[in-house]
């Protein structure tokens, strides 16, 4: 990912959209052919752009492409006034900013598919694990690990189709000339271009390709980067010491803390929470890159010289991190277990309450009996349990019998579903 | 748009999505078909609901829904028992959420249905009115003031686009009971009731609706947002005291400023750049929200319940508000041409500079030769003119002629690819 | 807070600003003294503002200070020809708003102050309750919660300090004419208006007030949301089924959740949590009004006209609700020396590490050393004792003593600098 | 700025916090004198850290501090078992990032220092260089330009004084151990370390300095970046082609434009405002960072490595580069003074309806007689002369003479208090 971002690179998609630019120009007839052909065999022959020639001739010129021009002229000879015929510094820029998140969003969508992958072996193997499910940090009702994964593998997987869709949204091509009108250069010589860089025809253009589409697209690696902040998060808090369910992985050898030798720390996850807040705080920048003033101003260029690399290189690094993590989590079901029974059989206190209104008591009435035992187990902190105290409630045993009772303390009877959302997420297989 | 909103509104909303989830569990034999039926019927003879009464409940039990059954309880009797069986409070909140912003997002589709029509329909009008391009707010090349309407047209589709997009993904239904297990209420009731509110089916919510979708709704508000604000500083670039090539309309018996009577403010479109900042603002909130807690925590609902409406709304009146700017600006195509020609023909010089490249003059000694004389028309703030010392110059009439010299000063030339421009934005008509 | 931002006191306010103006332009001899003098009784005799009236004009006028003149003048008669002379809207408009963001700035101080107390309170109550410090979630070394909660303290206590730099910021009155060149009104007008209205005297305006001043104050509340964040966080993590070691306030007759009559949920916490986001989100509208352009546009203003009201009412609710969360705190001791003891006495595994290197091991073998026996204890969960295996261990026991050994595991150890940090946090008392 | 960030400084400051530290430590009889003296000797002999080696040391431990103190401990020989006695790894990370801060601030002070300085030397050399006030966009009243720049100067100082209290807020210094009780070190060490680095003494800390400080630490640059967006959007608009009244330096051999020739554009005050942006993005993840979970999480550290140097190294080469746009703008007060008059004389319309108002006239008449001219005046492109309609108005010249009217057109009455305002914001001089 960093070598897409790395001058090399720039300046050699900057030669490519130039010279195939120049082959089209050669097609209408409007430079020699021989230039065009000459052109390439004269980098080919260079090799690799010196990078420091360039900058000292932008030093004096204040003005990269030209820079980049002259030094490809010195390079080529006489045919290199061939190049660039028509053609504005933005359409060589934007071209190649769009070549580069395009190929910057193929690398994070392979992140994302790896990811997936990952997630889908963990969801299979941990489908039926119990462990309990939390709303508020308090426990509710048992789910599966396995659900839990099933989660978060829906959720990437449609951060994934949203990629998709901004990869698209920024895949354009622009050789439009300096006010977007093609004054100086003939369309096909977009089209030609555009199909040679792997990408669309911009409709319309005003010198650059209009700034509503990278917003889009860095706004949509925000939301990816707010889904890992999730995920992480549910492994910071399933190794919280009194939980202790999961764990990343600690290697041989790897040191938690530099003062207490015991510690073994959810340092991954909490990392990817603040690379998340990174990723997110470059799409207020990017949306406020939009209102460029009239054909364009060049205030949006020193926001994307930061924003392009360091977005897409936080966020790939973060999907491997991920990646990894997920992979390597050490899971332990029966501490799982231990705790969803910890609380005295609470959990089923909803199973409890249908039962009663099924019975015919009202559902106030049912919140009350469910409740009231329910408090008091709460209280013993685990010690008490509620099918006893139920047994024991002579308004309750009114309506319910001791096996009625029992027959909702049963945790498969959570599980039927599974198979069902599996699918779903999953589909059939 | 505040109508979505109101409490009346949402309500209704609860209730729909209530009595149709106990419909399918009668289907199902769960409860029995009278009841549904009966619930129905009570409704529809009570009316509108009683929100003080609600919100009374409301202040003892701490939780609104059960405060919205019991006073449903209340009108409809025994049968109300029924009601929400299986299902748990963000069963109806996340999935009236979802129904709210789906209508929210037809209202502002046909905003922006509306805008695109006023753009076209100006766009057409100005085709080839001329008017000067500007890069970095210096005048650049000409375009034509249809052009520019043409880009924001072009712009507003892809947002129409992304707006759909981001509808789907928040227009789900979640009816899969406290910890989205579907322990006590079977898949059926939710495709039920996804049909009948016009949504899809959540494949795997975690009691409630993940928010990577809400993520992706505001961001996408945001966007528009900044899209309005470009057009928007456009309209008020353009009404500056220097430029004045279009207003705002200005009605009779309006003022504009207390101290100064001869003002005319481009007050909507500042208006709109505020509005602007207000929905990209609410983008990071939004993000925040993704990462709850486990199944989840409570945390995105107070921020949902100022976003919802005040994102929505905003947008709604400020897409209004543009449109209405749009269809009445008066555009002055005099003073458009008088700026065109202010600055002594400078903005010929690209054609020049190729014109001595296509004699044979290399790209370098070009751009010298027409940077000099540039230069002296520049600093004669437009009292000079390019044409007449290009003609003077020996080094460039060297190479052209003074007829090739005039040529290239010839306006129509930049407008011969207006034609292509807008068949590829509004399609070939 | 919300009769701040009512339009009866904002009418109220810019009534003042006006009057006393008058009053000094009287002083001046530029207008009648008895004008002057008529204008503040026939306010007093008229009464509160008519704001149907003002709306109406404005809907003509599109102006809401001529409108609001206009009203004036009809309560005033024709002594009103002397208000607002040499001033502008935003003489009126910026001084209301200083007016209205000083008294914000006075009920939130009183807010932090009631926060301070309530907070002080409970840290004294449990300044020796022996409880176990985190980090990255994982049990470190012990701590007390009053030492937690002077923490709380001194962070509220310096967001108090930079709420008070932040109202000197916004508290001053601009009275300077259309550009701010006092070519109308003498600065003498401005001096008695800002001592009347409790200001301070703005040293250069352009027309507005600088909004560096605003963003400065709109910062400055996003980072007291998010220490209100910290601290209910904190409050959210304790409540967890797993740790319960404090809890918010349930009242009698409160439902947890519609489904799960068990539930006890951390609810005001999460709320806050929420509002945190949104007073962070008012921060960058904020950041970006301030580059207006020339002396001034009105963007900003339809942002004030959210954030305004929206963040000052907000942070109002928040810090009450904070507060009543720590007074009413219910805060389990018991349990908190549970989870303390739970590790099997790894939390002291630092101690054990220092006396290996006072007794002459090296620090890299004293960590090998500490951590094999703590490794087994932390995969024990807690079954194992670290003291016992370490006495076990025959490389510790070489340099340590069972006794010195046993020393490390001393709990008051690690409170013999609480006076010390309490008098630093709260003052010698 | 990068020294500050680079590895090197930043170990230079962890091994001086550590040997302060160890000094106190052995002043306290923990350890011994000359192990204190000997740590300090052998490092003055090894001179520069082995970055690599500590590279690699981390490589295996995945721990930063430690990785450090091993390869100190290579360097060192036995004594370096006396370093970090009793502290944390945050103990150094902190108060590290302390010193970087602090000495970030002293940079960007100096800068400010730099900057006020130009601004208030061309404020003098302008300050009764006539030119337009614009509100709006739109011509209003006279100012000068020298206002203008008093103007920034006044922001920019209060900018100074917000940048001296947030260097206070983040200089401090915590040497409290695991988790900030001083378990197993004295307070005393934390006062020396304090001394000697230049800081304060953190009052509480919890393993990690508190994050506040931090997060008000850079929405106060935040707010620095949005007033260098304030100016350099100032000069912006003054070098549009149809204002032109002001332009950054060009200098002999820069290319304004790849394709045309004739450019001059405001190119660096276009990097300045979208640099702006970027260092504004960086405030929300700042905010983010201070609800840490518990006594700390680390997710804080990833975001700091970005935002600390990215956000002080961008704000010192923007300060900086704005300084040198001040220092070198090119001013035409020709131009401003051609602008200033090209409205027909519109900007007295204000002075003309006070004088209607003296004479009798009532507020609103007064302003429908100056507006109906002014409308005229206005739509004439400045052709006609308000001064001229205004003489030629019955209404008018039934309250005001000839004379009266001509009186009221005269520059210099607006700048009267120009001395007044340059005393407030420059002092008396």
């Amino acid at each position: 990912m960093t070598r897409i971002w790395d001058p090399q690179t720039r300046f050699r998609i900057w030669f490519e959209i130039e010279a195939h630019a120049t082959d089209a120009l050669a097609e209408l007839g409007v430079v020699p052919k021989e230039a065009a052909a000459r052109i390439w065999e004269a980098d080919k022959a260079a090799g690799d752009f010196d990078i420091d020639r360039i900058d000292s001739i932008e030093a004096e010129t204040k003005h990269d492409v030209i820079a980049f021009l002259t030094h490809v002229a010195e390079r080529t000879g006489p045919e290199a006034r061939f190049l660039h015929q028509g053609m504005t510094s933005s359409d060589v820029l934007d071209t190649c900013l769009a070549v580069q998140l395009a190929r910057a969003s193929d690398i994070l969508i392979e992140d994302l598919d790896a990811l997936l992958a990952v997630i889908k072996r963990r969801a299979y193997e941990h489908k039926l694990t119990p462990t309990i499910g939390r709303s508020h940090g308090i426990h509710a009702e048992p789910v599966t690990f396995g659900l839990k994964l099933a989660q978060a593998y829906a959720e990437f997987n449609r951060n994934r189709a949203r990629l998709v869709a901004a990869r698209a949204d920024i895949a354009t091509c622009a050789i439009s000339g300096a006010v977007g009108t093609f004054a100086n250069i003939d369309p096909s010589v977009e089209a030609h271009v555009a199909e040679k860089m792997g990408l669309t025809v911009e409709p319309v253009s005003t010198q650059v390709i209009p700034r509503d589409r990278h917003a889009m697209f860095f706004a949509t690696l925000g939301v990816i980067a707010s889904s890992i902040e999730r995920l992480a998060t549910e492994v910071r808090h399933l190794q919280r010491t009194e939980v202790l369910e999961a764990e990343e992985y600690f290697s041989p050898g790897q040191k938690g803390s530099s003062a207490m030798p015991h510690k073994r720390n959810p340092v991954l996850t909490e990392n990817l929470t603040g690379l998340a807040r990174m990723v997110r705080g470059y799409v207020t920048p990017a949306l406020e890159n939009v209102a460029l003033w009239h054909e364009r101003d060049i205030s949006h260029s020193s926001v994307e010289r930061y924003i392009g690399p360091d977005a897409t290189i936080t966020l790939d690094f973060a999907l491997a991190r991920l990646t990894s993590v997920i992979d390597k989590l050490v899971v332990y079901p029966a501490r799982m277990e231990k705790n969803l029974n910890k609380m005295g059989g609470l959990v089923h206190s909803q199973r409890v309450l249908l039962a009663l209104t099924q019975a015919g008591v009202s559902r106030e009435d049912s919140y009350r009996l469910v409740q009231r035992n329910a408090m008091k187990v709460w209280e013993s902190d685990g010690e008490l349990s509620l099918m006893e105290l139920l047994k024991a409630d002579a308004d309750v045993t009114a309506a319910l019998s001791p096996q009625e009772i029992e027959a909702r303390f049963d945790l498969d009877y959570h599980y039927k579903n599974v198979d069902t959302i599996f699918a779903r997420v999953f589909g059939e297989e």
